[in-house]
Formats: C-alpha cells, sequence, structure tokens
C-alpha cells in the first residue's frame, strides 16, 4: 500500500457501500504533508510530456491541482466554477451531475483561461461515475485545448468513471483505486 | 511596491471603485509562482510563535491557506464550508455577510477540526468589511481556540475591515492593501 492507501485504511470512514469519507485528512481538514506528497505523486504520471496547465473544480479540487503544480514547475491552476457564470466576457460551461449528492449542477471557465491547443493535465479528487472528470474534458473540447491526462486522488474503482474515461480516449492516472467497500472494510485494487 | 502589488497593477481590473477582479492570477487562474510567493509572505508575518493549523473559507481561501501551510512546517489547513452542515456530528456555524454578492451565508465547521486550546492562523484572500475573517474568528470562539493572527491577501484599506478585527483585538497582517482605487486608478498604502 503506498501513503494514501495506508491512510484511507486509517482514518478514512465508510458511510455506505459506496460513500467515503475523508474529511479528517483530504477533504475539509487537509493534510498538508499528505497533500504535497499526492502532488508530487500525480505529476510524476504525467511529468513525461509537455503541460501547460492544470484544470480542476472548485473547492476540494484545489488543493491536489496546486499540490501537483508545485511539482510540475508551478504552471498555473485554472478552477471550474460551479454555477452559472455570472461575471462578464465569455465563457464555456457544461452541466455535471453528481453522485454524492444526486443532483445536476453547472460547471463554468472563463473563456480566457483554457485557449486552443493548450495542452491541459485535469485533477480532480474523487473519480466515481467520471461526470465531474468529463464537464471538465467538455469545456477543454469547447476551447479546443488537448487533455494530455486525467489525475484522480481516490478512484472508485467499482464505478464506471475510468471506463467512461478511456472509452472517450483519455489517459486516467490515480493514486489510490478501491476495489470494493463491502461490510466497511476497504479493499484496493 | 511588492510582487502582488506589481501584479495587481498589470492584471488587476477595477469593475467599481469598490470591486478589484482578479480571476487571471488569483481567484479563478492561479499563478502558482505568485501564489507561491504570497504563501511565503503570509507564513513570515507569523512564524515567531507557535501554530497548530490553519483556517480559511472554501474556495479561494484553499490555496491561499495551503501555500502558507508549505512554508509553516506544513501544519493542517482547515476549510471552512459554505451552507449548513449536512453530514452527522457536531459542527460550529457562523452567519457571514458578502460584501460582493450582497447575500448572507453561513459557513461551518466539523468540531473535531478545531479543538479547545489550538492556536490558529486564519488566512483569507481578500479583506472589506471583515464579515468573512469574523466568521472564521466566531467558530474559533466556540471551539474555544485561540486565533494567533488572520493573514490576508488583498486588503482593502479604504474599507472598515481591519479596524473591525482590530477593535476586535486581532492581529491582522496583509500581503497588498488597497488605499483607494478612484477612477480606475488602484493606489496602495
Amino acid at each position: 500500500m503506498n501513503k494514501l492507501e495506508e491512510r484511507i485504511i486509517a482514518d478514512g470512514i465508510v458511510l455506505e457501500e459506496k460513500i467515503l469519507k475523508v474529511n479528517s485528512f483530504l477533504n475539509h481538514q487537509i493534510d498538508v504533508e499528505l497533500l504535497d506528497w499526492i502532488g508530487e505523486y500525480l505529476a510524476k504520471q504525467f511529468n513525461n510530456q509537455p503541460i501547460d496547465k492544470i484544470l480542476t473544480i472548485e473547492a476540494s479540487g484545489i488543493a491536489f491541482a496546486t499540490a501537483t503544480s508545485y511539482h510540475l514547475n508551478k504552471i498555473p491552476v485554472v478552477f471550474a466554477r460551479k454555477g452559472t457564470n455570472k461575471l462578464t466576457g465569455d465563457s464555456y460551461s457544461a452541466e455535471v451531475y453528481s453522485f454524492t449528492k444526486k443532483t445536476t449542477f453547472v460547471i463554468n471557465c472563463d473563456a480566457q483561461f483554457i485557449c486552443p491547443g493548450e495542452k491541459i493535465l485535469i485533477i480532480d479528487d474523487f473519480l466515481a461515475d467520471g461526470n465531474a472528470a468529463l464537464g471538465l474534458t467538455n469545456l477543454c473540447q469547447q476551447a479546443k485545448a488537448e487533455v494530455v491526462g486525467i489525475g484522480i486522488v481516490i478512484e472508485k474503482g467499482f464505478q464506471p468513471g475510468r471506463s467512461r474515461l478511456e472509452a472517450a480516449g483519455f489517459i486516467v492516472k490515480s493514486v489510490a483505486c478501491i476495489a470494493n467497500m463491502k461490510n466497511n472494510r476497504i479493499e484496493f485494487k
């Protein structure tokens, strides 16, 4: 097991067979030592190619995106916002269905921050059904930018996120991939 | 002028006399080189005393809080969430009036993440009327934790935030303090 997997076993709380609470070290309180390690790990998965920017979603993706950037020569991070864009200017938007909250929300990004031809690395905290990541790839497609890969902190390997993203042609790397969470026991792939 | 002040002059957009848009380098797209410099700057204002944790608010405070933590031995970061707490367990909450959005919202934090006697450094992106920072100090008071200081990225020095916080006994340090933004011209204190 790697550092994140060990920590999930120690401090993760399985609420149902599909919901994992990591509030005490990733999503509400952040262990910054672990955050830095995660950023370094994700950067290593993608550092063999040119990347112009990292794209994520507010709020819980931000820390992982900047932590990854620290290990990729501090390239810029853009975070898509939830809700419709209330500011002036052109923007891209996409609908995302949230598995955890059972609602659809809109994400948006100012058009000036994702540019045609830019090589974009997408970073997010969780991958379950893949809807958030697909929403982010959708923003990149609208901008005619190229998604060079998708880096995930915790993948729920028993849900279809990875297969949907790979079927769409994207490279997916995760730090921890959970095989199942049956009977409150977490097993990794 | 310091690095942040130079960048605000170069790329900040004054929307009205009181609204400054820093979307292109701080609040939507993040210049991670500048972010790291800001984190180091804020850490230096407070590194002469013991600090247990950094407290901020989602979403735009997160990057600055973790960047500051990188320069304070990677102490844990806690981010208060907007909205009422939907999860189980005890939590602290406070109401915050948003100057920019002209609405009141609730922030909340799990009780287990701010503990009695802990020394807390509050970090936030903007200081205007001081309501967000006061909301965060309120959470700390409920938890019987001690606020050792409040670090702000951009202070609007022509609004009463600092004087309200100082009147309540808090130490406030900002990276850039704007004296006024009249006629689309930004002047620093």
